[in-house]
This record gives C-alpha cells, structure tokens and sequence, in this order.
C-alpha cells in the first residue's frame, strides 16, 4: 500500500504538516494504523496531520512516541487551538476534493429542503460532527467509497 | 410537519421548480412521501425538484399524477438532460449549505489521504453516486443528521 | 421618528418584503411596535421582514392582523424555511452594515483567541443564537449603539 | 487551561506576532491575565498582539516588565500606527470567525432598520468602538458567549 | 450646457432616479441650479438624485415644486433612509470614477501616513463628512477641477 | 508627534521603502519635514517613499542628505519609473483608506454628473493631479481633516 | 458585406443600441458609410452605437436623417454623458475582444518600459485619444487587421 | 534620458528579468539601442526582457555581447519557450497599463464591429502579430504616443 | 432517444436559442440529424443553436426548411456575427463541462510543453479549429467518449 | 529542436519539477524520447514532470536511469498520490493553454448537447481518461495540431 505524503511546496501547509509527514512516511505508517494507535477516526487523524483538527495531550504522547518525535517539539508545534480551513482552495482545484465540492454545489438545496422537513428550521453542525471513509467491494469487484458524516441539529433559536 | 418551498425570487430557479413546488404545496406533501410514492431517495426526488436530476418517464407519470399536473406539461417541462449546478451560489451563502462546504474545507484534504491509502491514486465519483439523509435521536433527546454519500471509486487510466 | 422601508430596486429581496414593509408604512410601524405586538426582538422582527428569520403561525396571524394583511396570503408567503443570507451583498456596500464587516476584519482572531481560551476548542453558535441592539446617551449627549450577540458555545467533537 | 497561539505559516501576521505570542506562551499567561496587567480589555489586548491595535507606550512598558521583552525592541516593533485589516481573509476561512461573518450576512439589513429607526440617518463607528466578551453558564450547564460592541452613532452631516 | 442624465439601463439605480432625472431634463435644471434652490452643495444633490443621500422633509418640498412632481408621490419614493453603496460597480468601469478609484489606490498609504502624523491613530469620516467640485481656469485657459472633501478625525478608541 | 512607519511584513513594498522608514525612524523625521526640506507636499512626499512617486536627482540628493543614506544606493534604488499601484489592495482591508473608496463608492456618480455639467464630456486628470492634506479645528475643539485634489480636466477627442 | 448587429440579449446594452442597430439593419449601412456620412471614424461611430461615444447635436441630426429616426427621440436618448465601460465584461469572453486584452496582459510591462525611455514618467491618455483600424492584403492574399491608438502623452505633475 | 528599470520586488517576474534589467542599467542602454543591435522592435525587445517573448540563439548571442553577459548563462536562462502572461496583473494596477486596458472596455465592441465587418466573421490574431510605439510632437508642443498594432485576420473555420 | 433541450430560465442564452430548441423538440431532431441536413459537424450544429457559430445563409434557409421556421425570421435573428464566449459561466457549474475545464486545468501545461516541442513557439488556434465527438464502445460494454480537436498553429511573429 | 524547460519563478511547481526538468535540459532528451522510454504517452510524461500524474515504481526506475538521477531521491519525491490542479492558474493567462479553455467556454454547452444526445444523461471522465497530442502537415505546408481526449462515459445513477 502507498503511504499518502505532502508535497512541500503546498502554499498552506501547517507548520508541523511536513515534519508530521514525514516521520510518518520514514515509519511506512497509514492513517489507518496511526488513528488506531491513538483511537481517533482515519479522517480527523489525517486532519490533525494538516493542522485541521486539535489534538489533545494524549494524541501528542501517543504520536510522539508512535513516529518517534520529540513530545516537546510536537507538544509545542501541535498545542494551542488549530486555526481551521486554511488548506483547501475554495473552489478546490484537486480533483477528489472538487468531487465533494460538487455534491455540494448540485445537492445544496435538495438537502436543505429533506432536512428541513425532517428536522424544521436549523443546520447540521460542522463542529458537534465526526465524520468517516469506508470501502465496499461489489460483486462485480468495483470499489466504493463511502463517506459518513454525522451532526448534531441545531434547531434556530427564536428571538 | 412543515413542508419546504422555494421563494420564487431565488434567481437560479429551473423552470419547472415553481410549479412543482406550489403542487406539492398544494398537497401538503412531504419529500419522504413523494419519494416513496416515485421510488427514488429522498434527496434525488428533491434534486429533481430543483431541475438538477433526471426524470425518467416514469417519474413524469408519477409525479403528474400524485401532484394533479398535466402529464404532458411536466413532460416538456422535465424532459432533457438537466443543467446542473446552477442552484447553489459559491460559496454558499444559505447556513446549512455553508456547513457542508466548510466540511470540504476544513476536512478535503484528510478525505484525500485517507481515500488515497485505502484506494490508491483516483477520486470518488459524484455521477455513479447515491447519498441520503437520515435522522437519529440520541439519548439526551438531541437530534443528529446522518449524511450518507455513495461514491464508485475511479482509479486515474495510466496512459 | 423615520420609518426604515425598502427600496423596491433592491435585488434581492425576499418575495414578501415589498408587501410587509408596504404594510408596514401605511400603518406607520416601527420595528420596535411591531416586535412588541408579535413578542420578538426588534432585530428578529426585521430579519423577518427581510426574509431572514422563520415566522410561527402565530407571528403571521399576529401580523397579519396588525398590519391589515390577508393571513392566508402571509401564510403562503412566508411559511416554508427561510433561505437566509441573500439580502446583503458581501463585502456590504452599505455603509452601517460595512462597519460590522469591518468589525469582523480587524477583530476577527483577537475574538478566537479570547474565545478559545475562555471556553476551549470551538465557536460561538449563530443558530443557537439572539441579538438586540440598544440605545444609550452619554454625559456630553452623544449617542451609543450597544449591539449584544449570545450564541451557545458549541464544542468541537473529539472523533 | 489552554493558552491561544499562532502557527508562524499563518501569513498575515504582523512582524510583533510572533514574539510577542511566543513570550506569551513561555509565561503561559492568558489574555485576561495580560489584559488585567495593562489594564486594556481582553479582546483589544488580543488585537494588539495581532498587530490590529496600537500599543501606547505604558502599554509597551507593561508588556515588556511582564513578558520579559526589551522595552526597546518591543517598542521599535510596535510604535507606529497599525496597519489593520490584513490578518483575516474575506470571507473568512476560520470556522469560529465565519460564524461572525454569517451574522453579519444575515442579520445586516435587520440591523441597519432596527438602527435607522432608533437614531436615524447614520452609522455605528467602529473607530469611537469598544468590544468584550463575556461568558456564561446556564442552569443545563451549557455555555453561552456574550459579545458586545458599543459604537458611537455617527450622524450623516447634511451638505 | 447640457444636462446630466441617466441611462435607465444601468442597473443599480434607485427607484426614484428616473423620475426625478426625467424631470430636471424636462426643466433643464443642472444641479447648481437645483442645489441653490433646495440649499445643499451640488454633489450631495446629486447624490440624492442617485438615491445616495438622504432627502429631508424640506428637500422633498422644495424639490417637488421645482420639478413640479407631485409632492406625496416624491415623499414616498423618497422618504426612509437610503441604501447607500449600490450605484458605483467597484472597481469602476466609468472613466471619470475611475481616475477616483486610481487616487486611491496609488495614494491611500501616502493619505494614511500623513493623517496619522498629523491627528494620531484614526480615519477620517465618511459620514461626518461633506465635499464639493469647483472649476478653475489657468492662464493658459486650462480647466482644472478641484474636489475637497472635509471629514472629522475620529480618534480610535482605547479600550 | 508620533512618526508613521512601516510594517515589514506588508507584503506588497517598494524595495527602497524599508530603508527610507527606517531612516526616516532613526532620524525621527515627520513627512512635514521631509517635505519642507526636498520643497515637495507631504502626500508626494510619503507616496515617494511608498515608490508611488518619482523622485528626481535633487529629490535623491535632499533625501540622503536630510536621512544620511549614501547617494548612490538612493540613487539606484529610486531612479527609474515608479511600478504604481501595487501597495494598497483594493477593496482596501485598512479603515483609513477603506472610507476614501467608500467616498468613492458612494458618490462616483454624483461627482460624474456634477463635473459633467461644470465642464463637459470629459475626465479629471489623475497625473496632471496635485493633492494635500489640512488639519482643521473647530470651535468645540474636534478635528477635521480637508483633502484637497486638483486635477486638469480632459475633455474627450472627437474622433 | 454583411452588416454588424447586436443580440438583444445582451445584458450591457445601452438603452438606444438596440434602435439604432435596428435602422442601420433596415437600411443596410456599413459603419463605414454610417462614419463617412456624420464624418467621423469609424471605431467612434460604432462605440456611438454602443453607447460609450459622445453623440454632437450634428451627429444626432445626421444619424435621424440617414437612419430615418425622429431627431427628437434620438437626442432624448443620445444627449447627455456617456456612462462608459459597462458594454465589455472584464475578461472579455468574446475572442476578438480577448485577443486585445491578451495584447494588453502580454505587452504591457513593454509598452510602459518603453514609452517611459520615450517620454519620461506618464501615462498615453486614453481620454485625449483616436483610433482606427485598417485593412491590408498581403502578397499571400493574406488579410492583416492594423489598428493604430494615438494618445497624448501627459506627464506626472511634480507637487 | 532615463533608463527604464525594474523593482524586483515585483512578484511576477522572470528570472531571467532581474539581470538582463541590472547589466542595461550599468551599461545606460535604451531599449531602443538594444532593439538596434538585435534587429527587433522595441516592444518586442522589452518583452524580451520581461520573459515575454522568445528570444532566438542569435538574440541571445547579440545579448550577451552587448550587456556583457556570459553567453551560457542567458542561453541557460532565455532559452526554451516562454510562459507568456505573468507579469501584468489583470485589471491592471499601474495606470498606464490601465489606460490601455480601459481602452479595451470601452472600445472592444465598437473594434469588433468594426472588424466584423471589414473582414466577416473572425480575429486578429495576437500571435501572428506585431506592435510598436512612435512618438508625435505637435504644433503646440504636445507629445503624442502612437501605438500601431498589426495582426492577421483569423477567419473562424466553418466545420 | 431523448433530445437535447435548453431551460429557458437559463439566462446566457442568445436571443434564437429558445426558439430553435423549440422547433427542434417538436419535431424531435437529433443534432447528428440536424447536422447532416445542414452538411456541417454535430459540435458545430450544437454551437449555432447556442448562438456560439456562424450560420451561413444556406444554414439559414436548411434549417428553416428542416424546423418548418419562417427563413426571413431566423434569418434576422442568426445574421450578423456571433457574440461568442457567453453561455458558458467560468469556472462551470455544469458536471460535464466542469470535467472539460479540468483538463485543460490538470494538462494545461503538458499540452503546452509537449506542442512547443513538436511545433516550436506559438499556439494551437481555437479559430481555424474543428472539432467533433464519438463513441465507441469497448469489449465490456463500456462507452467511451472521443473528443477530437484540431487546430491550425500559429507560430509567434518575430518582430 | 527546442526542448521545453520551465521558469523556475513560476509560483506553483511541485517541487521535483525543478530537478526533472534540469536534468531534461541536461541530457536535451524531448517529451517524445522520454515517453518512449517509460512507455507512456507524451503528454501524461509532461504532466508527470509537472506533479500532474502519479510515477509508478517502474516510471521512477526507468525515468532514474535516463535522467541520471538517483533512483531513491526520485522516489521520496515522486512517490504518494499527486495534487493535481494546482500549475496552471484559472483563467489561464497563457496563451496556448488560454487558447483550450476558450474551446470550452465557446463550445461547453454543444459538446454536452450533443454527448447527451449520443450516451445519455452523465459526463465523459477526465480520470478514466487519456489523451495526446498529434501533427499534421496540410498540402500547402501548414501544420495542425490534433488532441484528442478519450474518456469513459458515466451515466448518472439513479438513486
């Protein structure tokens, strides 16, 4: 299996992305491995390695320790609140990420309005939210990705 | 239950919309209905309603009926491959279609990663695609929105 | 005192705009008296009037009798889900509402940082979520716009 | 309780910053420590260590006895006259000031009526402004942040 | 002289702007002659004209028997406080408003620079602000114009 | 009297400005001085030191004298023909020079029209163009900032 | 020959373009006879259709006889000022038009470098300007499009 | 007379740019000289300069000798095909860039009629192509700039 | 087989798009119909309903004859020259125009280094240029899309 | 022949472009010889040169070899997945790669009419997808250049 990396010419990068990146390459390591390591979701570990998500001291200790960083280093590259949304380019110009960019832009309404009707006035929450990737086979041996994302309702406040 | 409808001022509204809409207003019905009574998912049947999925011939029919429109009207009015992507401005202005697209941005790259390691170099199609919307109640009486997206995986031709 | 209307020219007002605040001129309302007949705030009220807020069966029917406006038709008008955000153009070109923007700009990361320290990783709800606006005269008779803002503090999902 | 930091990659950020954010975090004070000590409110103090607000020079003189900097060099980097705007990307990217943005997009006509017919033809200034946060807990132990803004109303001069 | 007008096809006017630009055709008014009637400087009636200032009760008056316009019809169109900011596409296309913008842009942190010098840290208001045209002819029968724009210094605020 | 400097950070500098501040700091200079000193205004002075202007060989030979910078570095750093309009980005994120586009914005037309009246079909001149700056204080003691542009008038060729 | 028209879909038309290419349609008029007959070029006669030229009392009495237009109704559409710029999009889309502003974006740090060594430090004015365009076959029989801009050059004032 | 340079802090040069700009300087060589020794116009000798145009083995010799530049070097640098369109940021910032881009907007139509009708339904081609600048001084002393621009009419093929 | 139509709400179309489409459905003609009844390519066929190509008046009178659509009528809505480039929003929305835009995104510069190679210095034009599309189908059924374009080079000018 | 090189200023090179394209230069090998070489086509070659297609481990070998490169610094480079999209710069300002996105912006909609018509409602792949490009020498000695783009057609599922 190949091992995702960054390529570090990528204009927003977080700081710690490339140091994160590469011990996990020098260690041959998949996000798979790595997020049961530390008993997180394959998605928010990787987001954690692009500086997307928090990671708690216990992340900092279990991937020090994991990629054989110095906890220090890492505590003081990875401590403090994450400064969100910085990595893709809106429109994405990648072309997986514009696929999810599309659903978006073809579904937007067609959500609002199932949801609407299930839920009444509010949104889905970006932040009470996890979200994963599963893989499905089928029979006649096609993959399938399949993304799940799960968030909480907040319901608009009447004022 | 509240039935969605559509503000006839929207200016990226296919044509077909605002008659679609005001029928099914007309019959208090709800998506989940409509959407059981043409087969298809919830979403897609919204979709339609905006102009951006297919109606098949047997959807005009369906729909002709359940909603009392002229058959032949719907037709001229659905038949035809949809322009897509026309619905939603971007970014999104409308709150909960904003959440979704912050999700593509805070998390587009650690989709990629993690989609990447599991499948290889490709992307998930958006067109060989399903998705739908479910509803959870959790135990303290909060609601969480369960988005499910469905993609065939496209490994890039080498060539 | 003046009474805020609208310009008809505007291009993005809500279908039931030009009715309500027609209305709302003839009767000679201000914000303030309307909100104190339907029990809202007065911000909620004019988001209402602009489309931006949800209106209950009893706003319409406390509108529509204050107002002299057919409820049926008020009804069909606003009930549905809002389709918030369209109304101001952004960057505001309005001068009152730039200042907000302004506000935004310069002070955005002083209050994520503020935040993040007194309530940890996550953000201030704009769903969950009431405004007010208040009038305040100082010694030399100078005058003072006090806006408050309360939004439920949402966490970020560990996942 | 976590302390706020930068990530040095963040490209807006004013020459100071990171000095000044560095110091802050060897102290591990927090803004409302460092707030309390210069005697400024929380979120100025903040925007002064963005590079949004001017430092006078006891500000100077405070911040350099408590973070143990040069007087000198902090005052060499921080005289002047600040040159705001430029740390935050409209429309912003960041979750937590999107929120801010989305209040401003939806709420900006609401706000300039409810104005309007409270103070008449004018704005509130940013300039002759003042901002806090505040927060708190209600009886289900959920929290809840406050912000205020208080601005001078500015009366549009008749020529 | 001729008379300014307006192409009723450019698309941001105000509502009223037609109407009265059609009769201070009718009349052959310029906007000297109309602001020494109505006692305002010649851009702010201008701008009234373009719906950009705001009219008083005495302005509509006045300016419904100069124009000989119906005196309620002007009040309503006319009355309520101006969406200002929605005639100039920015950047502008017009040659004229251009030049404007270009002094901007080249300038604004010369601008800045010397009005910090000169007052402190602050801007210039906008809003407490009036400015006015005149015409100058050289010895070598040059035209020149000359645009002053006088605006009170508002002193941030420390907080 | 505080001096205006330079942010380095600023991300769109000339190459020489850094140097000129810097000077211009050590010396503790104001651009009222400057001025006086190379018999220019202050606004072409500070634009000079932004390269939004030209200097000429005296220009260079009063300014190394005045901030003793070597004549020759000066001289290669300055001579040549100033790349103008690259510092301020527009829609300018800094309030100071925000509410000179806001004048801009708001009445670019009725300054069209009123010009048009005084002097034809035609533009004010941007180059053959002379600006400055004024303080005034009124009778209550507030400040007033008095921006003065002269500029030739171009009718357009018939052609 | 065939005769230049207009698609009155065209969303930047101005509002007399669509009369006067109408006539010039019925009477089958090339803009050249159209530029002979009112003696003026012929780039300025079509920019005169469009709306972004000044119509002369004379030209206006020409164009009524030779189009058969009432003079009346063409100088109540054609006095006044241009309000230029607002025909083209920015980039243009139309390819003929996109080859002029590819010359632009390609050859215009050239064009100022050497214009500079030519004239010193100014601008070629756009407003003090004429232009045509000629037609040459070469020996191939190969057509050449020649268009000539002839401005006068105006020299940044010193002040 | 001066010699046109470049800051190079100019972000979008070319990397050959910054020495072929410093040995003109030394050596006080006009474009015009340079574009005599290499037998080429010289626009096309400044867009050489500017990595704008493709500089030929022969250019490159004749360079070198001229500029006192070693030949490998500049053939490592200049040779190979240029990546046209970089360094003039489009709406152009500088303004005499802008007036020709100005001359674009507002007479792109008015060139296309023009065109369209000389020589049917085509382009003038920006590759096939050739531009120069001349220098007029008229009775009254005024300087003129001449730009002629040739291209070769591209008829659309009919398929 | 179904036939492709346009959504009148639409709003790029030309002006005898809608009524083409129409005469088109009502007698149910493919373009491969169309186009061979006119002698010209399928593409290009598309292109003229859209208003993006030239219609001879042989065209004209085919496909007047072949839509039962009076000659004199759509010869005066088709006549005169394509105003092209505007039915197509940049970047598009539509999924299978977007995966056109990505190509040229994605290869953009391979196509270029490759034709530079095989062609020297200039461009493939997009004027002399055909283009049309197959299908073929592989052994497993699937269908494949074949997109061929070709082009006249253009080789740059010398000047 | 001229070999393609690339301006290492370009803003958005993956960073094994530099070397790549160095050692290229080194050994003067064209596109053509290398795509021999490692069994590809020309144009995926290039766009592996620009980090726009995925090197398989043979690739790596074979590309090592010609290039005289070693081996493991290539793979630490190119290995992992590419993120395409980012070289060229949307709308393109170069013109060969401008002159493509031209064709889809004038024939967006006629190639989607037309492949809807001959597969149905679904989009032609640009992953599962190859290209080239070819040269043809007509009989009066011009030559062409033919793309052609081969895409597998997916039909949207109904879901």
């Amino acid at each position: 299996m190949d091992i995702a990396g960054i390529d570090p010419s990528h204009s927003n990068l977080h700081r710690s992305s490339e140091v994160l990146f590469s011990a996990k390459a020098a260690k041959a390591l998949s996000f798979e491995e790595i997020a049961r390591h530390i008993g997180r979701s394959e998605v928010s570990t990787a987001a954690l390695f692009y500086g997307q998500a928090r990671a708690s001291p216990e992340d900092i200790r279990n991937l020090s320790s994991l990629l054989d960083l110095q906890e220090e280093t890492l505590a003081a590259a990875l401590s403090g609140f994450p400064d969100r949304g910085r990595t893709v380019e809106m429109p994405p110009r990648e072309p997986l990420i514009y696929r999810l960019y599309e659903i978006v832009q073809n579904y937007g309404y067609a959500y609002k309005a199932v949801m609407n009707e299930k839920f009444g006035d509010g949104i889905m929450s970006a932040i009470a939210f996890s979200t994963d990737v599963k893989k499905e086979t089928d029979e006649q041996g096609n993959n399938w990705a399949i993304i799940t994302m799960r968030g909480k309702w907040l319901p608009y406040s009447r004022f």
